[in-house]
């Protein structure tokens, strides 16, 4: 069992990944899985499936493969704060509330505990269960709601303003979706996603297979 | 140089992201930069941006640095088509109208050609100067406006569908947004991500921090 060591940050992207897929599976009541299976879903190799769940101290049965229920248990004591965290989204224009949509109720043990706008028709509704403040309001919320991590999704002009702030009121992690990416100290968790990239990518591979040799 | 050769993923995903801060240091007039400087703004090694930079056959001068004009070119010769990609976004929620929004104006060589949805109220209306058709006209349009990357932002429920359909339609990459990976044939280049991974790593590693030992 290693279970409390550290694991590296593209094990637990494919821990998350794997419950992802074992929760639409059990959602289709199915109640066992092969490794080979899990690979299929994810593109990936069965060998990279079995290694990771090895590492997180699970084995299945030869003949039955694993328990998908029991797996899912496991994977959210490896990833899951037992005590859950708190989440707040920073700029509710179409990706903010997109994002409020998505997290809602996916997972008990990260709550969108407030959300921050400085359109004053946003401020004070609900959004997907999530109330809405004026941005001023920032640290106050932040540490009434005790929220460990923030998710920005402001205009890029509003980005390092926004960042310093989350990182004075003590922010533990940041999730940066904004096109400009930012500084924080070494204490704070960031994670940076840019649409761009993604799309870059994509158009790169499509365009090389598209001429020949 | 090797310009010809196809660049692994993260290498293209690392280009396009120098791009993304060197445009951005274009953007405050700055006109040169060193490996060191673009790898603090990345959070990434000062070597590994040399090695990136060398591989795409550039050097910059000891004294100056990169030209980032050049540098901003030269990235653009080896990542982008040169007679550009037409993109479609399916499913305009408020994730697919971020996405129209994010992405207007941004990279002359993607271009949103189309976006599709099977609300009347948003059919034959214009998003970001992006055109919105019902969901059945899919095929006629992909085809009529040459689309080659799918960009899938429809509810989990739909996914499947739409993704076969895209599939059938010829198009010749995926970016999938929604939270159900899909099976697509080799022929066609798959790129999925999902929020809650990203969101359950920094959770993750948040966890950990605030953990003695």
């Amino acid at each position: 069992m290693k279970r409390n060591n550290k694991l590296p940050g593209k094990t637990i992207e494919r821990l998350s990944q794997y419950r992802r897929s074992l929760l639409l599976c059990l959602a289709q009541e199915k109640t066992h899985i092969f490794s080979h299976e899990i690979a299929a879903l994810l593109h990936i190799t069965p060998v990279q499936v079995r290694r990771d769940i090895m590492l997180i101290g699970y084995t299945g049965t030869l003949r039955q493969g694993y328990d998908i229920r029991e797996l899912i248990d496991l994977i959210g004591e490896i990833i899951d704060s037992q005590d859950g965290l708190n989440v707040a989204v920073i700029g509710l224009g179409n990706l903010g509330r997109a994002i409020l949509t998505y997290l809602s109720g996916k997972r008990t043990k990260l709550r969108i505990a407030a959300a921050f706008d400085i359109n004053p028709e946003k401020v004070d509704k609900v959004y997907g269960g999530v109330p809405c403040y004026p941005l001023d309001r920032l640290q106050e919320i932040l540490e009434k709601e005790e929220v460990s991590i923030g998710i920005l999704t402001v205009p890029a002009t509003e980005t390092a303003g926004v960042a310093n702030t989350l990182v004075n009121c003590g922010i533990k992690g940041i999730l940066n979706y904004t096109p400009k990416p930012i500084n924080v100290p070494p204490h704070v968790y960031l994670q940076e996603y840019d649409m761009i990239t993604s799309l870059e990518k994509v158009a790169y591979f499509v365009k090389r297979n598209q001429q020949p040799g």
